[in-house]
C-alpha cells in the first residue's frame, strides 16, 4: 500500500506571521506532490499538552498512512531529539519533548527512530521548517522510513503524564486538560476508565469545586438551554457542557482544576 | 459534466481547537481526492445568520458542481435534520436550521434531501465530521446526489428571515447583519432594491441613528481619507464604510441596529 | 521547465470574513488545477510594511515558479496600478503601493508588468479577487507572463524605505518593524549589515531604550530562561528574543522604536 501523500500540521506558530506559510513552502519545496493539511496552528505557545491532545485526537481520523507533524518545540535550538514515529498505520514527525507520550503510553507506536541532523544550512531557531518539514515530505512522498533516523526505544523518549487520572473504589480524580472555543471543558477522564469500571452512567456523578453534576447525557440538547451536562465528548474524554452555552465561562474554571467522577453520589456531599 | 472535487467548508469552530482538522481528515478518509478549501471558520459561535450570509455571498465564485459544507450546529444531537441541496450548479450539506434560507427564498434551490443517517459509529456531539463530512465527500467525489437522502420540498425547511427589509415609497427599512473585519458595516439592504425602484444613486440617502449620508459613492476612495461613505459592496448588499478607516468604530453600531434608505434626501431631517 | 501551479497568498483580509474563501474560489474558476497555499491573512489592516515582510521572508522557501499574490490594498478602487513581477525565478502579483520595495532594492526582481484592467465585472471594492486572482491563475497555469500587461521600469512602481537602516563607522541604527507571536523582535538591521562591517559578533552589542544587550547568539537556549538575548533570526534579521518568554513583553517595546547596534559596548553607556 501507498503512501497518503498527506502532511498534517499542528504547530503553535498562530496565524499572524508568515512560519506557517514557510513551513508549506519547504515541505512543497522537498516534495511538490504533498498535500498539506491544517488540523490546528493555533496551540498556545510552547504548550506540549495541547499539542498532544491535538494529536492523539486528531491522527485516526485521516487515511492511513498520513503523516503528522507537530511542531511545538521550546527546546528548539538544544540539543533535544528530532523524532520519527510509527504505528496505528501512521507516521508522525516531532521534537522529542513528550509530544508523542499518549501514543506511546497508549501502546500505539511500533516504531521511533532518532533524525540524525544533516542539513547543513539549518537555521538555529526554526528545525520545523529547515529539518522536520523535509522529513516529513520525504515519509509522505513514500521514502523510507527506516531511513529517517537510528533506532530508539520508547523508554529513551521524553514521557509526560499529559492527562493525569487516578483511580480509587468509588471515585475517579482527573483534571482540565482543556477548554475548547465553545467553552466546553474537556476532561482528563475517559470513557474507557468508566466503562472498564462497568458504572452506571445514569448514577455516576461528577464534582467540580463545589459544583455537581448527576448523570451522563449523551447530547448536549438533553438538558435544558443553559444548564450543565456531563457527557462524553466526541474524541472520548468526558466533558463538562452547557447546551447553547459556555461552561467555562458558567464554572469560571481554567485549565489544572481538578475535577472528581463519583460511581454514585456520595451520601452527604460536603 | 463531472464534479468539481470541491469541498468548502463554513463553520463555527474556530482554529484553536483541532475539530477543523479531524473534519478534512473525515472528508479525505471518504475520498482522498477529495480538494478542501476554507471559506472561513470565524463565524460566531452558533450564529446562523453569518454562516448563511459567508454561504450565499462565496458559493458562486467557485467552480460548477463544488460541495459547500456548513456546520453551524446548535441542534447538534436533536431530531433536527440534516439536508443536502442542489442549485445553480452547486451543492450543498447543511443542517436544517435556516443556513439554507436565503438561496432558497432567492429561487436558487431546485433540489433538497433529507439525509438518512446510517452512521452507527457517529457521536453524538459531532456530526459534522461523522455524517455530514462523509456525505460532502461523497457528492465531490461524483456519487448520485439523489442517493443522499430522501426528497423534501423547501416548504417543510426552517426557513427564516435572515435579512429583514421592509419597503415604503419614499424609504426602505433595514438593518446591520455583520460588521467586517474592516469595520466595514454590511446592511440587510441589497443593490437590488434601489435598481427595483430606479432611484437616483447620487441623491439617496442613508440613515443610521441620527447620522445621515448623502449619496452613494463607487469606492471608499471618492471620500476623504476618514469620512464615512454609503456604497454597494462586493457582494451587492449595501455597506457603510470609511476610506482608510472603520465605519464600526466611528458609528460605534452593531450587528441588530437599524439602518434606512431614503429615496431623496428627508426635507427636514430630525 | 513548467510552472509549480502554485499560488500562495499574503492578505490582510482576515479569517472571519468570506473574503479569503471568495479569492480562493475565484482563483479555482480560473484555473482548477491551482494548488492555493496561505502564507498568512493577519496582516494588520492596510499595513504595507508587515505584508512586504511577509513577502520577501516566505517566497524564496517555495518552489521555483510559485506565483505570490500579495492583497494588502488601502488604494483599491483609485487608479493605484496592479503589477505583475518576476524576479528570482518566482513571480509576483501585487497592487503597486509598496509591497514590491524590499525585492526591488535587492535587485531581484527582472521583470514587471502593469496589469491592463479588462474585468468589466469588477468590482470597485475588491480588485484582488476579481482581478488579482484571474491574473494570478493564469501565470500559475503556464500562461504567458508577458501577457499579463504592459513593461514598466521599477523606476516607475512605488518605492517605500520599509525597512529603514542607517550605518556610522562604529553603530548601526534601524528600528523594530515586527512583534510576532511569541513576543520575539524582528529589527531592521540585518546580518549582512554586520557580516560587511566584518564586526565580531561577541563583542557586538544592542542597546533599545535605556537597555543593553552584549553579544549575538546563535539560539535562545544559550541564555538563562527569561534572559534577553540578540540573535540573528531564521530570517536574517536581527532579531532580541527572551528564552520560553516574550521579550515584547518584558521591554514593552513596539514597532517603530528605535534600535542600535554598536562595534563594541561605548565605554561609558548612559
Amino acid at each position: 500500500m501507498g503512501p497518503s501523500g498527506i502532511v498534517t500540521l499542528i504547530t503553535d506558530f498562530g496565524l499572524q506571521d508568515p512560519y506557517v506559510g514557510q513551513l508549506k513552502g519547504a515541505l512543497l519545496s522537498r516534495w511538490p506532490g504533498v498535500n498539506i493539511v491544517d488540523i490546528t496552528h493555533g496551540i498556545d505557545s510552547q504548550d506540549i499538552r495541547s499539542g498532544a491532545l491535538a494529536l492523539l485526537t486528531s491522527f485516526s481520523h485521516f487515511p492511513e498512512r498520513t503523516v503528522h507533524l507537530v511542531v511545538v518545540d521550546p527546546g528548539v535550538g538544544t540539543s533535544r531529539r528530532i523524532l520519527t514515529a510509527a504505528g496505528d498505520a501512521h507516521f508522525f514527525v516531532v521534537p522529542d519533548n513528550g509530544l508523542l507520550s499518549p501514543l506511546i503510553e497508549e501502546g500505539r507506536i511500533t516504531e521511533i527512530r532518532r533524525v540524525v541532523e544533516s542539513t547543513p544550512a539549518a537555521s538555529a531557531t526554526f528545525h520545523g521548517r529547515d529539518i522536520m518539514a523535509p522529513v516529513a515530505a520525504d515519509i509522505a512522498s513514500g521514502k523510507s522510513f527506516a531511513a529517517t533516523g537510528i533506532p530508539l526505544t520508547a523508554g529513551d523518549c521524553t514521557l509526560l503524564d499529559l492527562f493525569p487520572v487516578a483511580g480509587q473504589e468509588d471515585r475517579i480524580t482527573g483534571e482540565i486538560i482543556r477548554i475548547d472555543h465553545f467553552g466546553n471543558i474537556r476532561t482528563s477522564i475517559r470513557q474507557a476508565h468508566i466503562l472498564q469500571r462497568k458504572w452506571n452512567a445514569l448514577e455516576l456523578c461528577a464534582q467540580i469545586r463545589s459544583q455537581w453534576i448527576n448523570g451522563l447525557t449523551r447530547t448536549y440538547a438533553e438538558r435544558e438551554v443553559g444548564e450543565l451536562c456531563l457527557l462524553v465528548d466526541s474524541d472520548g474524554f468526558l466533558e463538562l457542557a452547557v447546551n447553547q452555552g459556555s461552561a467555562a465561562t458558567l464554572l469560571n474554571a481554567g485549565v489544572g482544576e481538578q475535577v472528581i467522577v463519583y460511581k454514585k453520589p456520595p451520601e452527604a456531599p460536603p
